[in-house]
């Protein structure tokens, strides 16, 4: 199915001459060889994630898998054997066991708290059945199939329609779990029901999942073929971003694998315009410079492409995309192959020199099944990455983000999003599952670095509200020196009309990029705007007097406002909120514009929360009150610092001044000053996006005139 | 003085076949081209560390030395045109200098805003001029001789004895400078005085400096032999502790290297039993597994072996000591050598494959001249570190943490001591000086892993008594697999012995060495008692039912406290606190004895910090009301996880119990148990440390009996 008689006729001949397959093989063996001495176990299961049962099966179907592609690539039957009797091992288990005695999956599995799992010991498993069925004898093929793979296959699907009938990750796990085995044992009812959906049961109406997502979408569209249609937009963005789009491949590109070999009438590589295939690139483009996923939605930080996903992922790309060798430097830089023919295609590309850079784009990813639901913007420069998100909302994996960003280099995150409150599998967080905190603090509009109106998150906190739109792109442009990203939101709020305008500049009198960050905001007079920033790193000083609080108490009671202490606050004077950070080995320097009755808040996460759950991560908040507005900003990023040397260099920030010009509805105009003297000045249309209009505005300092979206420009 | 002529001739003759040398030249190279390039700029100075003038004047004589060893390596005069020609330009400014604007330092200097930045100019720049010395006409050397070198030497001696007559790492500085320029213009009288003093003018008495400390020396010792004299202990110990080792080493080593060539007849390097040598060794075994520097007393943490004092001083051990092939490792390491002598041949010995690994024993570095003022323990074991502090207090830059620990593993602090609240020449944070919080915070007893009794700090936080006394070294066992450091301090309270035993001992059934921490204690009844424990990474679970508080007010008013907010607290039940932590990779978990009325509190850092000055660091404070008493806890490091697999392994601790036995001012008994079943028990003499008397004492489990200091035995 995964390894075809073609492909393991080519690894056998090329063992020993391909370094990076070989490597991956001897590593493998050692590990699977450590699980056969260690002996079958086959536990009765009981606990959540992280606890016995939970790991001792999922070590269980890795080393299955593993073991599959052992035999197939070896001919040693030591793999074999011991897969068979694993294989009995379960039979003699599953058939006596009901649902998994936990209660707190909407679809509780068998082997594992919930059918998720289950399904993921499906996909792995029918990839080591197939390598050894035809090695099998017809009696334990027939064994193995009536006792353990249809009643497992049955039991994820038709036996629990709210797991397997739902557009959701956890249905594309079930989708081709049963598609696989299906695929192995020649059962085309099962390849249907996991192509179209058990279509003969159904789920009651207004049943919701453990994160109060609704489970029955509208058109009852289900099964493999629909997830492909909605998950991904026509630029392979996944709505729930990145991480769960990670873990979402895997059985999308898994099964639509074996569909290629098996069932290559489907074309389903190529299906909707190879959307699969896009959907790796789309991962490989939402990383920074350390490989790692930006944390969008529900994310726990830290995933990146070295994970086991992501390495049968893009090796797969290579081997039924096009070749493209710039993905030969990222299969690479993981160190390891797949072990079958894309990996090993794969590694011998790369022993023979092939590999190209691979070079990270500035670009947008659309959202919605046809594109049309907003966006994600990324602007790459020097080595900074920006991400602004003002896509959907991402169902019941949504933060309530709308134009929120994140900002990278290559020392890693300066401003940050706080990612999930969460500790996957870590059983001491509360089984490893979802915090509480991440309702209450991660999801909520203050934990972001988006505006929060009237202290209330977006679209008042509603998922079901927030899913029915999304942001609007406005403009993106991705320029040699100047890179913009623009793009609305008129939904969150009643009344309130957000336009974010976010520009990376190179400037030939600074180290890095600078990034411009313009938020225009229309509504009524007296809006109360907070807007917070989530530096990451040591404050170093301030411009502005700050106020410290000898007594903290939380800053709200909800939104998000319960979690923040105020550690001190600035009732700021002047033209300029002016702060410098540090971080690592370099320094940061925020430079804002503010207006009469401005306050800047020191926040600092971490109240009502009894459990620690939370990090003690520092922010601050701007604090406006008025009707149309626009928060104007420059981050900088300058100088260095090491601890060996303690050596400091340019540890203050280059920007003078900053001015708006003019804001109205239809414009944004902003200059600054270095203080080596160079002005510099953008100019941004924020109703008219053609290329060729030409715009004159009143400002400050006279007539401005400019043609297309935008102008920015040295003035002197 | 530094170069040999014989050295001189070796380099030039194997120039391009010694790896490690060649790769340093053509980097210094590079770095005094771009300077060269960059043109002369001598300003008049003004700012203080981190600002403009003081930068530039710092890298004028770091320029400068290096041009002067590549002036004599490749003879090429660009080099020696560029040192003549800046120190005509510092010839032309220096003569009109008064002392630097800058107020703050107790010893102004005129290049600089302290003299001890002069002597680092005068230490670098005599060394250039030694190297052009010959090259130079007699006209030259007359000019700057009188004009520049004779008046710096002066001013930084006679005319500022508060600076030069003192025994501190400050005028080793001084007597450096002063000793290297006497070398370099063959000034016999320049020479002695560094080695003994400006006797000719004296101190008025009472001055002291800007850290409080006195200035004058009651037996009014001085000079560069003094200084040898009273900064090491015997075994190489400094006793403000390895970050000001390292920093005052450089001075040492190269003034005591050209004495070493010029001076023979001194025979510096044996004076003392060597203790020159035996520095550096020591500042080799006060460092993690990182080479970073154990943050005794004031040092900004991050500090190591990659520091240029340090690529100075182990080739200067290798090449003047004993070619020891384990400093090789560390040279490797590095990554460079210092061009001279010593560095061409650790070079060219590492390039014949000479080098041997460096190995960390565990080891007592004694304090005091004689070695007979307390001392530091070090034990090593798997990858663990522990640190224990009863040396003398160190002066102006102790710290009130007597028995303090700090533990590492390999990656990184698992519990830490603050360090200084400090950022060095970083201008942001009030100049780059100590800041207010240095004092406040950072030097009393609640801000380390120490035991604080009525919320006082030891010596009531009194410099002068602290110096007064040390901490008393017990016992130290460096076995295969049990290491034990234990040592008392009895005069940081009245009426209260206190006594710590740590033991780091291997078990089979662990995967890392436990740590056990036996904190015996001897005061009155009703005495409060609180120990802190600055564990690193967050909070996972613990055994006992947290109050949190959702309003915070400072701990207290003075001690620290006032930086303190308690965060939660529990009122402990039952037998044990069992608390586990996560930090980077790896799980963390403490275990403590409880006893009835015994409270834990969650602790953050950051009360009354209105300049951010401090971290927001976690701890977590042990706090008990009684007298005679036991703290015993263990330390288990455990487990890991990767955020790219998510999957923990050995996430909960493996202590099942632990009890404290027997408990009196001779003994003390604990035994463990472990979640497997297996028991184990440390019974220790608090008081006799005869390895061959017999013991036995009554215990909860019946009699125990044993030979020697410990007995650390399997018990099940």
């Amino acid at each position: 199915m995964i390894l075809t008689k073609d492909g393991i006729k080519e690894i056998r001949q090329g063992l020993g001459q391909v370094a990076l397959f070989d490597q991956t093989l001897a590593t493998v063996q050692l590990e699977v060889d450590a699980e056969i001495e260690k002996g079958i176990d086959v536990p009765v299961p009981k606990d959540l994630a992280g606890g016995y049962t939970h790991e001792q099966h999922k070590t269980n179907f890795f080393t299955l898998q593993k073991a599959g592609v052992l035999f197939q690539i070896t001919g040693d039957e030591r793999y074999s054997v011991y897969i068979k009797d694993m294989l009995y091992a379960y039979l003699d288990l599953y058939p006596n066991l009901d649902r998994h005695p936990a209660e707190r999956s909407y679809a509780r599995g068998k082997l594992f708290w919930q059918c998720l799992n289950d399904a993921n010991w499906l996909v792995y498993v029918s990839q080591a059945y197939d390598c050894i069925y035809e090695w099998l004898s017809e009696e334990d093929r027939q064994a193995l199939n009536g006792g353990l793979f249809k009643p497992m296959a049955d039991f994820l699907s038709i036996e629990t329609p709210q797991f397997f009938n739902r557009i959701h990750n956890h249905s594309t796990w079930g989708n081709a779990a049963v598609g696989m085995i299906g695929l192995v044992i020649d059962d085309q009812e099962l390849v249907d029901r996991a192509l179209y959906g058990a279509r003969s049961v159904s789920v009651k109406a207004g049943a919701v999942d453990n994160d109060g997502g609704s489970i029955i979408s509208q058109d009852q569209e289900m099964g493999f073929l629909a997830q492909i249609n909605h998950a991904f937009s026509p630029d392979g963005y996944y709505t729930e971003g990145p991480y769960y789009q990670r873990y979402a491949m895997y059985p999308f590109l898994i099964f639509a694998e074996g569909l290629s070999n098996k069932r290559p009438d489907l074309k389903i590589l190529a299906y909707k315009d190879s959307v699969l295939i896009k959907g790796v690139y789309a991962l490989l483009n939402q990383t920074n410079s350390a490989g790692e996923f930006f944390p969008i939605n529900d994310s726990q930080k830290g995933m990146s492409l070295a994970s086991r996903e992501l390495v049968n992922a893009v090796s797969m790309a290579y081997h039924y995309g096009s070749q493209d060798p710039s993905l030969l430097s990222v299969i690479a830089s993981q160190g390891r192959v797949p072990l079958n023919d894309a990996g090993f295609d794969a590694a011998k590309a790369i022993g023979e020199g092939l590999a190209m850079p691979f070079i990270k784009p500035s670009i947008e990813l659309s959202d919605g099944a046809n594109g049309y639901e907003g966006a994600i913007g990324i602007l790459r420069g020097g080595d900074l990455t920006l991400v602004m998100k003002y896509a959907k909302h991402g169902m019941g994996h949504g933060h309530f983000d709308r134009l929120g960003f994140m900002l990278y280099d290559e020392t890693g995150e300066v401003i940050q999003d706080y990612g999930s409150a969460r500790w996957v599998n870590i059983e001491h967080k509360d089984g490893g599952g979802y915090l509480k905190e991440n309702h209450s603090w991660a999801k909520e509009t203050v934990a972001h670095n988006a505006l929060v109106v009237n202290k209330d998150s977006h679209f008042d906190g509603k998922v079901k509200e927030a899913d029915k739109t999304s942001g609007t792109p406005y403009y993106l442009a991705a320029g040699e020196s100047v890179r913009i990203v623009s793009a609305r939101e008129t939904k969150a709020y009643d009344d309130v009309e957000m336009h974010r305008t976010m520009a990376m500049v190179d400037l030939e009198e600074l180290e890095h990029p600078l990034v411009i960050d313009l938020l225009s905001v229309q509504a009524p007079a007296e809006t109360r705007y907070d807007l917070p920033l989530y530096y990451v790193g040591e404050f170093m000083s301030s411009n502005q007097q700050l106020q410290t609080n000898n007594d903290l108490t939380p800053m709200g009671k909800e939104s998000g406002y319960q979690h923040l202490w105020a550690e001190a606050q600035a009732d700021l004077t002047g033209d300029l909120y002016s702060m410098t950070w540090f971080n690592k080995k370099r320094f940061y320097t925020l430079t804002s514009v503010i207006q009469s009755g401005d306050q800047m808040i020191m926040t600092r996460i971490g109240a009502n929360d009894p459990n620690f759950n939370l990090r003690r991560d520092p922010g601050i908040i701007h604090r406006r009150t008025g009707g149309n507005t626009v928060f104007a900003s420059l981050y900088e990023i300058h100088g260095s610092y090491d601890y060996s040397t303690e050596r400091p260099l340019n540890l203050f920030t280059s920007i003078a001044d900053l001015k708006v010009l003019h804001q109205s509805a239809e414009y944004v105009v902003v200059r600054f000053q270095l203080n080596s003297g160079e002005e510099y000045q953008l100019a941004f249309s924020l109703k008219d996006e053609s290329e060729s209009s030409q715009h004159a505005v009143k400002s400050a300092k006279g007539q401005c005139t400019w043609q297309g979206v935008y102008e920015f420009k040295k003035i002197k």
